[in-house]
C-alpha cells in the first residue's frame, strides 16, 4: 500500500490543533484516523476492533475536553491508539509495540496526555475517581473522564469502583463505551442489562426527542439543567418496563444511549454535560472494527489480527505451507478437549478469554460444560473452587499476569480448603507486545509462597498434555500447570498420555562439571546453550528438569547437590522468591555446599518487545544462557 | 452467671431436632439460641453483633432446608454460630476460636454442613453458584443457598458472582441479609440503594398485602407462581419511583424485603420460594445485635466484644489500672493524625476497617480526608492510586490477608507506575483466634517478588513513627509498611519523628558466635532469648534488625556476611521466598560461604488460637528462638 497522504491529520500534533478545525469537517479527520490506524495496524500487529471503535469518541473528548490538564482515563488501553496519534505519537506511531517504540497502551512515563497507565481491566473508574477527588480537594477545576466498555464493567473492581463514586463530592464522567463485546462476546447478566436498556423502543424514541430538545437549549443555568435532568429520570422510569438504571439506584446520573460514531453529536453532548456537577455516566454506543468492514463482520478475530492487506482484508499469517509446532494454546484446548470426552466431571471456566486460550476447541463441541465468566478472575476461581467441592473437576484457565487478580480466591477458597481446581496460567514468561501489564513474570514467585499447592510447569506439548491428564485424576488436589504463550517444540505432539509423577523431575542429559537445573520451556533455550558449550569447550554439562516448583523434586536435588559443586537454575519468572529461591532452599535446608547461579528474570517490570529480542535483552534465550554458562565454568 | 438451662437447645444436636420441633415455639429456640451465644461469647470472645443478627434465619433455613444434602454458603462467616450450635457443635462451643477448638468460620473440615469456607468478605455467591452449576449438572435435586451481607455486597467479587447467576441453569437462592452495616457502618451507592428499596413506603404496603396473598396460597404451580412474581415485579417498577432493581437487572428475581427477625414468617416464605426454579434473592432486613441491647445500641464495638458481663452488658477491658503498651493499630492512627495536619496532602483511605486499624483517630478530626470505602480493597489500592497520581499522599491501611485481595492493584497501578502509595499493611503475621484465613503470613512474600516497592517492617511504636514519617516525604515511591495485630513494647513512644534511610537496618548488638537478623517485631521474642542464651551458655550472639525487606541492606549484610560463618533469619511470615530466602539469595548473589538458617512461619496454614500460643507452637516465641538458636549454636 502507498504512503497515505493526510489532509488534516499530518498537521495535528496536539489536540490544540485539532481543535482549530471545524467542526463540520471532523467527520473528516475521524476518517484519516481511521485509514492510519489500519495502515499501521496491518504492518505492525496490535489491536485494531477497539481502536476503530472508539475513534469518534476519542477526537470529541480531545476536542471538547482541555487534556492534557484535564484528565482521560482509558480502561484497558486497547482502544486509545486515536488518542496517541492526536497527541503528538502520530509519527512514531510506527514503533507501536516495537522494543523501545511505543506502548500500545497508555502509560504515564510515555505522555502527559496518559493520565493512568493501565492494560488490564476495569480499573479506570477507581483511577480516575482518585484523580477527580484529588482535583476536588486541590481545588483544581479539573474534569476527568473514565473511559470503559461494557465488557470491563463486568469485572467486580468496576462496581467497587462506581459503588465509591457518588459517595464522595467529585465530577466525574465515566464514558460506557457500549459495543456488546470483550475480544470474545461478553456474558452475563449485565450485558442483558444493556441490551435491555438500549432495545427499549419506546424508550429510546422519547429519549431521542427528548435529547434533541436539550441539546437545543444552550445557556442553561444549573438549576435548570437538573430540572431537565430529573424530569428525563423520571420519564425513563415511567416509560421504560424493563428499566431498572444500575448506575442511577447508585446516584451516578445516567445520559444515553447515544450513537458513538456521530461524532458532532458527541461533542454536542459532552460538552453540554461536561459542566454538570456530579458523578455522571455517558452510555455510548459503538461498533468493534467500525469503518473496516472484515472487522465489523468478525469481531472476535480482529481485535488483535496480526498482519494483514489492508485493501483485500487478507490477514497474513502465511507460513508458507511449512508445517510447524502447534501453539500451546491450542494443544491445551485440544487435550482439554480430549480429557472432558473422557472425564465427564470436566469444566473448562476461563474470565473472558476462550479464544485467548483455545477453550473454544471444547467450547465449540461441549458447550454445556464450558463457562465464560466475563472480565472476572477472581469469580472465575471461586466458582471453580464450588464447582470442586461438590465433586466436579474444573480446569481454570487465566493469563498469568490476570491471575493477579484472582490471588486471594487462590489462597482462601481454593489451597486453603484444598480443593481440586486445576489452574492453568497461560501467557506464563514473556508475553512479548503487550508489555509490562502482561508479562507472566511474577506466578512462579507469588503462588510458591502458597501451601497446599502443586505446581508445575510443562517443558513442551507432550508434558502439558501429561500434566493436564494427572492434574484430573482423583485426588491431585490444587494444581498449577503454567506455560507460555506461542508455538511447541514438536509437530508430532499428540502423545497418549502419561500420568507424571507429582513432584519428580527428569535428568534430561548427564554431566561432570556442573549442573544446570531448568523449569518448563527453557529447557529449550538451555539445551542449545549446553550443547554449543561442549562443543566449543569440551566441558561436561549436566542438564536437569525440574518440572515441578511445589513440591520440589528432593530426591532429584539430593543427587544433584552430591554430585555437583555448581547449579544453574533457569526459569522465566523473577529470580525474587522463584524457582531459583526454592532451589537455594533446598541447599541451604540440607546443608550442601553448592553454589547456586540464579538465572531468571530480573527485579524489574519488563516492557515490550519481540519475545525473542525481550528473552536475548535478559540474557535467557540460547546465546545468553551459552553466556552464563560458560562464566559459571570459567569460575569453577 | 450460672449455666443457663434450655428447653429446646439442650436436645438438638442436628437440623433434624430442630425439624421435630413445632413452628409456634421456634421464636423460644431463638430465644435460647441468643441466650446461649451471648453466655458464650461473654466468657469466650467471638463475634457477637452479626451472630445475634442473623440467628431467625438460620433456624429458618436449617428448618425448610434438607441441610447437609442442600448446601448453606455463609459469606464471610462471621454470622455462622447459631448454625454451629444447630449442626451438633452446641458442647463444643466453648472452644471456640481456641487453641484446636472449633472455627470461628464456617470450614469444610470441621462439618459437614459447613458447605464451604470462609472468612473473606464477598465469596459465597460465586461458590455458590459453582456448587449450583455442579447439582444440576449432576442431575441431584439439592438447593444451594448463598446467604450475604450487605456489607460483602460491596465487594466485587460479589457483583462478578451475581452477573453471572442468570448466566446458566440454576435454581440458587441468594439471601442478601440486610443490616446496614458492615463491621463499620457501610459507605456507597449500593447502600443507599437498599435504604432507597426499604423505605419506599407505597411499595412496602403493596408488597406487605402482596406477599401475605401469595403466602395464603398454598398449591400453586410453577405457571401460576411465575404468573404472580411477574405481577409483581411489573408492580415494583409502576408503584416505585426510586426502584432501581439491581437483581432484576441481571435477571434474577427478587423476592423482599421481609422482617429477618420473624422465623415464622422466614419459614413460610422460604418454604414457598425453594422450589421456584431459577436463581433468586431474598432480602431480609436483620438488626446487628438483635435482642441484646448494649449490641443493638452499640453496634461497632459489639461486632467484637471482647469479654463482658452477659447481665449488665459491661465490657471486661480491664487492666487493673496498669499503664500499658499500645495497640499498633492507635500507634498507626495516632500518627496518621499527626502527620496529616502537617502534610495536608495525606488522605486516610480504608476498605471498611476504620475502627480495626484506628483511623477512626484521623477520621473524627479530618473527616473530609478519609475515605472508607467498603469492603473493596481492590478499589482501595486503586483510588489511591489515582489519588497519588495527582499528588496527593495517600495511606492506604489494609489487612495482611485482604491485601491478597488487591494483589493485581499494587502490582498494574501502584508499582508498574511508581505511584507514591503508602500501603499499611496492618495484622502482619499471627492474628491469632480468627484463624487460617486471617494470618498475615504471605505478605513478605508475596510483596518481595514486585519490583519497585519499598517494604519495611517496624520493630515498635516509634519506628512506626518514623516509618509512616518517612514513607509521606516527597520522592518515597510506593511503600510498604507491615505491623502486628495488639499491643507495642513501650509506655513511651510518642518520639519526634525522625525521617529512616531507606533501605537501611541496624546492627541492635554486637557477638561473635553467631549473628541473628531479624525484621519487624520479630526482634523482641529473639532478643530475649539471646539474652537467655549468652546467660546460659558464655555464647556470644549479634543481633540485627533487617528493617527493610526491600530494598535489603546490602552493607549492612556485607558486613553480616564478613563477619560470621552463620546466619539465622527470623520473620513471622512464610519461609517460602520471605526475608530469609532474601538473605539467602544475598549470601549466593555475593559468593559468601555463610550458613543461613531461615526461622519462620512454615509452608502450611496456620489455623486459629492466641497468637502466643501458635508463635510457641512455631518455634518463633522466645523459648522456641532459644532452642533454634542453641542448636545453631551447638552446630559451628
Amino acid at each position: 500500500m502507498t504512503k497515505l497522504s493526510y489532509k488534516y491529520l499530518s498537521n495535528i500534533n496536539s489536540p490544540d490543533d485539532l481543535k482549530k478545525i471545524d467542526k463540520s469537517q471532523l467527520h473528516v479527520v475521524c476518517q484519516e484516523l481511521r485509514d492510519f490506524i489500519i495502515d499501521e495496524v496491518s504492518k505492525s500487529p496490535g489491536h485494531l476492533g477497539s481502536n476503530l471503535g472508539a475513534i469518534e469518541l476519542t477526537v470529541a473528548l480531545h476536542y471538547v475536553f482541555n487534556t492534557p490538564y484535564d484528565r482521560i482515563v482509558w480502561d484497558v488501553g486497547h482502544q486509545a491508539y486515536a488518542h496517541k496519534v492526536l497527541t503528538g505519537r502520530r509519527d512514531v506511531f510506527h514503533t507501536n509495540r516495537k522494543l523501545n517504540g511505543i506502548s500500545g497502551f497508555p502509560k504515564i512515563e510515555e505522555s502527559e496526555f496518559d493520565a493512568f497507565g493501565v492494560g488490564h481491566a476495569s480499573t479506570s473508574i477507581s483511577a480516575a475517581l482518585g484523580m477527580a477527588v484529588a482535583a476536588k480537594m486541590r481545588g483544581e477545576d479539573r474534569k476527568v473522564v473514565a473511559v470503559i466498555g461494557d465488557g470491563a464493567m463486568t469485572g467486580g473492581l468496576a462496581f467497587e469502583g462506581l459503588n465509591n463514586t457518588s459517595m464522595d463530592k467529585n465530577d466525574m464522567l465515566i464514558i460506557l463505551n457500549d459495543n456488546q463485546m470483550a475480544i470474545d462476546p461478553i456474558k452475563g447478566g449485565f450485558t442483558q442489562y444493556l441490551v435491555d436498556i438500549t432495545t427499549s423502543r419506546t424508550y429510546n424514541k422519547i429519549r431521542y426527542r427528548f435529547s434533541n430538545f436539550i441539546m437545543k437549549v444552550f445557556s442553561l443555568d444549573e438549576e435548570r439543567k437538573n430540572k431537565i435532568i430529573r424530569f428525563n429520570n423520571s420519564l425513563k422510569t415511567a416509560l421504560t418496563q424493563k428499566e431498572h438504571n444500575i448506575f442511577e439506584g447508585l446516584n451516578i446520573r445516567y445520559f444515553g444511549p447515544v450513537d458513538g460514531h456521530d461524532v458532532e453529536n458527541l461533542i454536542r453532548i459532552l460538552s453540554e454535560i461536561k459542566n454538570f456537577k456530579g458523578p455522571k455516566v455517558l452510555h455510548v454506543i459503538t461498533k468493534k472494527g467500525k469503518g473496516y468492514e472484515p472487522a465489523e463482520k468478525s469481531v472476535t478475530v480482529w481485535h488483535a489480527p496480526g498482519k494483514f492487506d489492508p485493501e483485500t482484508g487478507e490477514r497474513l499469517v502465511g507460513n508458507n505451507g511449512i508445517q510447524e509446532p502447534p501453539l500451546f494454546q491450542d494443544v491445551f484446548g485440544e487435550t482439554l478437549l480430549e480429557l472432558a470426552k473422557v472425564n465427564e466431571k470436566i469444566i473448562g471456566v476461563t474470565p473472558a478469554m476462550p479464544s485467548g486460550c483455545s477453550m473454544t476447541i471444547m467450547q465449540r463441541e461441549i458447550p454445556e460444560r464450558v463457562f465464560d465468566v466475563g472480565i472476572a478472575e477472581g469469580h472465575a476461581v471461586t466458582f471453580s473452587a464450588g464447582l470442586a467441592k461438590e465433586g466436579m473437576v474444573p480446569f481454570c484457565n487465566i493469563y498469568s499476569s490476570f491471575m493477579q487478580r484472582a490471588y486471594d480466591n487462590v489462597i482462601h477458597d481454593v489451597a486453603l480448603q484444598k480443593l481440586p481446581v486445576i489452574m492453568c496460567l497461560d501467557r506464563a514468561g514473556i508475553v512479548g507486545s503487550d508489555g509490562a501489564t502482561h508479562q507472566g513474570q511474577f506466578d512462579l514467585a507469588y503462588m510458591r509462597c502458597i501451601p497446599n499447592l502443586t505446581i508445575a510447569a510443562p517443558r513442551n506439548e507432550m508434558e502439558l498434555r501429561n500434566l493436564m491428564y494427572t492434574a484430573q485424576l482423583p485426588g491431585k488436589g490444587a494444581f498449577v500447570i503454567r506455560y507460555p504463550r506461542g508455538k511447541g517444540f514438536n509437530l508430532d505432539w499428540h502423545n497418549e498420555w502419561q500420568e507424571q509423577p507429582i513432584g519428580k523431575g527428569e535428568c534430561l542429559k548427564e554431566g561432570s562439571n556442573f549442573a544446570v537445573v531448568t523449569i518448563g520451556t527453557m529447557a529449550a533455550p538451555a539445551e542449545k546453550a549446553i550443547n554449543q558449550l561442549e562443543n566449543d569447550t569440551g566441558l561436561s554439562i549436566a542438564h536437569y528438569d525440574a518440572r515441578f516448583l511445589k513440591p520440589l523434586d528432593e530426591e532429584l536435588f539430593h543427587e544433584i547437590c552430591k554430585k555437583f559443586t555448581k547449579i544453574v537454575t533457569v526459569e522465566d519468572g523473577t529470580i525474587e522468591g522463584g524457582f531459583g529461591s526454592a532451589a537455594l532452599e533446598f541447599v541451604s535446608d540440607n546443608n550442601y555446599s553448592v553454589d547456586v547461579n540464579r538465572l531468571g528474570i530480573p527485579d524489574e517490570f519488563i516492557e515490550h518487545g519481540l519475545p525473542k529480542e525481550l528473552y536475548a535483552q535478559l540474557g535467557l534465550d540460547a546465546d545468553g544462557l551459552y553466556k552464563s554458562f560458560k562464566k559459571v565454568a570459567g569460575s569453577q
